[in-house]
């Protein structure tokens, strides 16, 4: 019988469903994985097994007596450990959190619990969220389960280590300047930036009101519909979401040939590492099979629409941590504290104007990619840097790194955009890189579609990391 | 026969109603004060007689063929000059709007279009609505009608001007930081600061998303409760009036023995000239001969609130106008010039903690009132001053005085709250004294239900002011 770690989200789901396997046997499945990988990853900053077994078993007994409760019934998860749940700590990477217990579940959190699913535990992540690489000083990295050498990209480190390594079918991540994408690029995983408003962020830790975003890290974008479907839609406790449409299970299936892709020319193909650039093409060679409509598109200047993100980002983090800076700075890590400090420079006017551009910056958006169902874009220009090249010790150039292997997650936190991170080819040194397929607002199964499509075609999300033979033995 | 131009509000439109007076002798009658006080006052920037008469004599056609429209039908009326009416001018008080035509109609005016109501002309304002005192360098100041060197108030002084005059039924006015509480106290008549969110802020000039609000001035509570209904409930052009519940007559007639007042022990009692303070007394004395029940309310630091809501509006002013702050700066007159440069010196985040803050201090203050209904205060601590003494040439002493009288107002405009100023008394000079009557949010009505009992109990809000035997001859 194969692993039944090593099984899709929708497979375990469907399997557990069916009785073939029981959620004890998915939960101790990915229970030994962790086991091994753990100590390489250090993707899990807790663990929950007895807790989850016992999960497991109450699913198995109430599937017996009266049938799923949900299509997640009786699937283990971990998520970021931003997300709250009543009753526990929440870590969000930080000293400053120690010893803190949440009030309140986050809805997402709740909504998986609905659908039948609960947690084995609780992921790494950036030190409140505020870092893409997948650094923490206080938790250590997390190592990327390709080569445990490089970053696992960030800030939902953890979720793109455990998904990658098959230490959980899914992970919800969060993406305010790239924190799922990034994660989902380094670690070859499937990663669902949803467009913002879509998902309730209530009771999941702040970074930005206004570009905090909330989805899944998974193994195919079909998985990513599973979660998407189970936590879209409106919350009364997060106003933003107030026009959320719920998931449509037909718009995720449509197919390639009828949609439209727009290859940007500008930008998102600015010096590109040559092997992202080959992924990239053959991207676009396998969606011409597909039959998709391939047209060039010409973005406006995304250089000034990142800009404007930075400023709303910095000022609004440094604003939510602003109380804490001023009697706990000492528990922040040095790297996050400057960051946080630096948000302190801004004018109100400055930060005004940045927020208010949005409208206008969308609008020229749309009216550049026209009839354009997916604008198609590498997730960064290179794959995962190595740790120590990024590292805040890693020398003058560590930051400039770091900017430049970013330097394409900003622009849709600013429109707002949903956006599809798909494994799409492998760097010279064996890691993965991944694409980006950016929809337009409230498209975010029309990404997942083009995400299965190609999916269909290509095996690139199917393979899997090896446990290093030291670590193994 | 009576003036018609002399009649409430109430009186007229029903006198229109039952065809006792036409609009057309409403109109002219209007139009006829209009003609011997504007030399005078300076309180209308734009008078439209020909299409009022026009609108008079189609609103009589109508009323003898189908009947009344609405409650307001073929009742003349005139607004300060920032309430956009599409194919319009609207001044805003300032050089830089010259020329400008307004593309859509606010919501405000269509709706006491559709009572049935119509516009004679646009009254005086400050520049951008951004000043307390009716002075305004390029229009000239607006004059009192109880004595013309002193000030109107503002930012709605023709507002206060036309209506103490009699020269309008009643006039829109806005308060963002006092711009109806003021007008309605220096000129002696009723004005109602409605509950931020209440009424709907679409097409009109904005000077602050957050504060903004918009309200009647007119000759009784009574009269503000008319135009109040017309314009108060929801309005999808302006998200913020979401909750904003629909007008109710009952809640604005509950009788004074049904409801508690809380008299403040600090702040609203600091240095209050004799005269206002007996103001004050007597007006406790008329509510305790009407059965209120009367107590102390000792009320958190108001300075702080004052001071929160004056960092929120700052920013927002600044913000709106940095765009021709940049490229037509010496369009604006000095003093306006001068306090929205002022806005670029604060930073982002003491912006976002302004604007958070908001929430706590509301709870704050809702926790120090208990079950009081109205908070009872005066809205300066003394009456209107002269306009030498508080214009820019006005000595080192103008801004410090204008501080001074204005320094009750700002509070009510961070926690969002409805109050009606009504006149309470006369200063030694003769000049208006008015009392403000803070409500819980959303409690417009209970401020017009005890405004009108109040009213029903004086005679302050019927005096009418003489136009001086100079003017007269």
């Amino acid at each position: 019988m194969i692993d039944p770690a090593l099984l899709s989200l929708s497979d375990i789901a469907a399997n557990i469903r069916n009785r073939k396997i029981s959620s004890v046997e998915a939960t101790q499945g990915l229970l030994a994985r962790i086991k091994d990988w753990q100590p390489l990853l250090n993707a899990f900053v807790r663990l929950d097994s007895e807790e989850a077994l016992a999960a497991a078993r109450e699913a198995d007994t109430m599937l017996a007596k009266s049938g799923p409760m949900g299509p997640l019934h009786g699937v283990p998860l971990a998520h970021k450990d931003m997300y709250y749940v009543a009753g526990k700590p929440a870590g969000c990477g930080s000293k400053v959190r120690e010893g803190w217990i949440a009030p309140a579940t986050s809805t997402a959190i709740a909504r998986l619990q609905d659908a039948g699913a609960f947690s084995i535990g609780a992921l790494h992540m950036a030190e409140f969220a505020y870092g893409p690489t997948g650094h923490n000083a206080y938790l250590g990295p997390a190592r990327n389960p390709w080569d445990p050498l490089h970053i696992t990209g960030g800030s939902s480190s953890g979720s793109g280590a455990a998904v990658a390594a098959r230490l959980t079918y899914a992970a919800l991540g969060s993406d305010t300047g790239g924190s799922i994408r990034m994660p989902a690029h380094c670690c070859g995983v499937t990663g669902l930036k949803t467009t913002t408003g879509r998902v309730s962020r209530a009771n999941a830790m702040p970074l930005s009101f206004t570009l905090d975003t909330v989805g899944p890290l998974a193994r195919s974008a079909e998985d990513c519909a599973l979660i998407a479907a189970a936590i879209a839609g409106p919350d009364p406790l997060d106003p933003v979401t107030d026009q959320s449409p719920i998931w449509s299970d037909d718009l995720a299936k449509r197919p390639a040939n009828t949609l439209t892709i727009g290859v940007p020319t500008q930008f998102y193909v600015d010096g590109l590492d040559a092997d992202v650039a080959a992924a990239l093409d053959a991207a676009i060679k396998t969606f011409e099979k597909l039959g998709a409509n391939i047209v060039s598109v010409e973005l406006p200047d995304q250089t000034a629409v990142a800009a404007a993100a930075l400023v709303v980002l910095a000022v609004e983090a440094t604003s939510l941590h602003a109380p804490w800076l001023r009697t706990r700075a000492e528990d922040y890590t040095p790297q996050v504290r400057n960051r946080l400090e630096n948000g302190l420079g801004y004018s109100a006017i400055e930060y005004l104007e940045a927020l208010r551009w949005r409208g206008p910056a969308l609008s020229a958006h749309l009216s550049a990619i026209g009839d354009v169902d997916i604008v198609l874009a590498p997730a960064s220009r290179s794959a995962a840097p190595k740790i120590t090249e990024t590292d805040v010790g890693g020398g003058p150039n560590a930051e400039e790194l770091v900017v430049a292997v970013m330097r394409f997650m900003r622009p849709v936190n600013y429109l707002g955009l949903p956006v599809l991170t798909v494994p799409a080819g492998w760097s010279a040194a064996g890691l993965p890189i991944g694409l980006q397929l950016i929809g337009r607002p409230f498209g975010d199964e029309t990404c997942v579609a083009l995400g299965r499509a190609f999916q269909q075609a290509t095996d690139y999300h199917t393979r899997i990391p090896n446990l290093p033979r030291a670590q193994a033995a």
